[in-house]
């Protein structure tokens, strides 16, 4: 068993902190908010006086943060993880984050001899509660292999994208793909709609044919044909509109860095911003099929 | 058996005609233009003066004509199908055209005592002449009923989408999820690219995950992950760009003639009028992803 | 002065009409409606039973009608205008529709041996009343020249753009522009807003400079900047989102018939789709901007 | 006169130094390639071992740079001008780059008692060599009273535009609506060829109704209307397509990082993506009509 720094115990961190407890792991926390902090002690953890007194103490580090900036401080400012850990220390980042941030603070930690992965997951809330998470990860063979065991306690599927960065840059691709996919399949069922074509029919044609996707046939955006998703109980969250908007901006940030074109991922983050912006940020990214009809 | 006239002896029309030779039915065809009739008759068909003269003579007439206003003047200019056919005919109209002059001729067919029938098809000429085709059809039952042992003749799935007009509406939903999604897909792998996130990977976590979709793992439009799509044969249609631009573009069509905003479809019709206007019109539809990189 | 047939009496073609009783032209009205019908002979006017009775006994016929189905169905139906006119007959239609309309109409009109123009208006109510509109005019030469008179009557600015229909092209290239600038200058008033540069200082740079457009420096879509615009006035129309709207997709019909890709036209025309959705159709279409903010 | 110090001597920065030399300034330069420092030798000027070394030693720093990151490294890194400048000395930064940048350069700058301005430019090559640039400057009313006199040496207009960075947002404001109204323009010329519509009537309309802006009557994008424009020299650059790319980039970073959608501004900056990766990035920004058409 571990010890283990967890950094960032909100709605994400929290409930994979306890996994790891639950798997027999020895877990100090940090938070600048103290609520999380309260429960992982209430759970077994114990806590420490901030992220880098925890490195400084910890054989592995994991941190759940909400943006890049959030990320390259508390790896990188003053006081932080990369200067604190010492040699051999695993740090593993699972916020969803720009795939620069990611390698700027990949690149330090080796140069101080540390192993670091970028490990952002899938799943939502309720993913990291069940410990059924997907990772996606990037960063060295020997710091994945190692990492294994740790990630197996919060999550079902960890999967191995390639070297540091790989992990946001592998998330940013399938969740652009689901975006604008889920946008398409909403804009399918809007126009069926008009023409008098059943979204029974719609959904049965398209799901054996060749506009089949995991929005569709895993994610109807109307009620009725896939019983478990969020259509059918008015859109409620599942991922939210406002994450999908997060994760396509980062897809765009990515692009323009990359001075890549992607005008479908780009006009996808317009929709997403324009839906938000109508005051639906909370609600399940499949409701942009409100949108489409004018909510 | 069945006295059949089919009109539109094309690429799609002829082997689908010859289809139904093969099936035993007596078949007397029409064009304008003589080159399918000759191969026609060499396969033991017969030949019309018009497709009128073909609709007064034979119990069930097949079309495939490459727009809706060729379709208005086939079976309703003078001298036209609705006008020769006796009462009881069936008709079955296999071009993909507008929703519009779908239900508009259906509409005068049924006035006229006939039955009438939308049947556009998916497949290509590949599935024409294998005789593999979808049919996606909307029209009345009992029609459905009549038509489905000739067009088991000529393709492997048929589907009733609803009444008439139906066939139409679900294949260009089924069409504009499908170009949208190919786009999607595209952009997500000029993006890993440039990110140095190797594009077996994408396709191996995506192809897994809520990216999922037909353009990724049926249709690949990088090479190497799915072996037998045109990306391998340096996009070789398949199915060109020119007819998903088509597609597009009726989508679009019915998308303004029902008052729905569509602005993914909208813009997926631009960029592939874009890529067409590149002098690409004959390459496969996967092709988009040369566009996106500048060709 | 002329004995004037004038088909279509509401917001616009009423106050045109009595525009021409005003200037000593004997005027009768037709319209499937009676309320213009009586305010019409209230002023002066005399009925007709029919469009193609009144074309049966004038020397000029105009027609303002909502769409492109009505003109075909006013001038090319049974008992239509074309048929029932005397050759040499003076036809102008200033509706705004479909160039394809526009076209077909002029062409079965010269058939018959009469003049015919499309004049489509702009200048809105407010332009009607005042007899200030300006008419796009497409037809030929000899035909614009008698009937200018007649439209100098209803507007200020007469303006000769070519053959058939190419009012109508005019009208919708110089619209097309006007929506997408619109929409340009929305959204950088909304980008200054929250990057802190004040709303007047941004005028005052970009009227001067390459950023200069009548969607600016006229009908500027913040309130402060141009007094007389709709802005300064909860966005009271003025030219309404939905009328917009109506001249976008006119545009997009135009450019699928002409086989152009016009990218930021159909996006436009998706925004404004959008906008209408959010229950906006009759506001100011400068009120865009508040569809940008998020309302 | 004063001791001026200038960093970036390259196609901009050069004849900007020089007319300041011409003016009368004593001017020392700096560039990490020498080619610029010879040349400014050469007349008159003098040499610098580095930015800090020139900050050190000037009343005034100007910097004219490629992008935000050289910005920031220059002004804000080890040995940076902020660091190496006496109080009281004012910096003027010409570059064009993302308002984020700006306003931490100009923080850190104020922390330590000096003026800053952001002053980027428009005028081109052209105008750097001729001092006839406009200079659109954020920062505080004393510093750019101050800056006044060295600004007339190197341009025409000065305009203030409002506090620290606000010369960047109203410069990228106004070139999101440029780039914008020049692909509309385009836009509608190309769809009235196609329409039959002739190009000089259309300008003539549009030029004196509402589609009138400085894209159409400065600018023309079709040869003819306007003698002047780069249309009627093969579109010989004028401001490059690559120039109006990196300009609408930085507004889609600014509109990401203020957290507002700009859905044309992200849709003109997919088209000059597109457009610049077809080969055509140093053609001028007019030359997107030929992108429309297929090149």
């Amino acid at each position: 068993m571990a010890r283990i720094g967890f950094v960032g115990l909100g709605n994400m961190g929290l409930p994979m902190a306890l996994n790891l407890i639950k798997a027999g792991h020895a877990v100090a926390g940090y938070d600048v908010s103290p609520a999380g902090l309260e429960k992982l002690k209430a759970s077994g953890g114990s806590t420490g006086k901030s992220a880098a007194d925890l490195a400084a103490n910890s054989e592995i580090v994991v941190t759940m943060l909400p943006a890049g900036k959030d990320v390259r401080a508390v790896y990188l400012g003053d006081g932080g993880i990369v200067a604190a850990a010492k040699p051999g220390t695993l740090l593993i980042d699972s916020s969803t984050i720009d795939v620069e941030s990611a390698r700027a603070v990949a690149e330090a930690a080796e140069k101080k001899g540390l192993e670091m992965l970028d490990a952002p997951v899938s799943g939502g809330v309720g993913g990291a509660q069940a410990g059924t998470l997907t990772f996606i990860v990037g960063g060295p063979e020997a710091a994945f292999a190692k990492a294994q065991p740790v990630l197996a306690a919060m999550g079902k599927n960890i999967v191995h994208a390639g070297g540091a960065g790989a992990g946001q840059a592998a998330k940013i691709c399938n969740n652009m793909i689901l975006g604008i996919s889920m946008i398409a399949v909403s804009e399918a069922f809007v126009l069926a709609e008009k023409l008098g074509l059943d979204k029974q029919k719609l959904f049965d044609i398209a799901s054996k044919a060749s506009g089949q996707c995991w929005s569709l046939t895993s994610y109807c955006p109307v009620p009725g044909p896939v019983p478990a998703s969020p259509a059918n109980r008015d859109y409620q969250a599942g991922f939210t509109a406002a994450m999908m908007l997060k994760d396509l901006r980062l897809a765009q940030d990515a692009a323009r860095a990359a001075g890549v074109t992607t005008p479908l991922g780009a006009e996808a983050a317009s929709l997403y911003g324009l839906y938000v912006g109508q005051g639906e940020a909370g609600r399940d990214f499949s409701g942009i099929i409100r949108f489409l009809r004018g909510i």
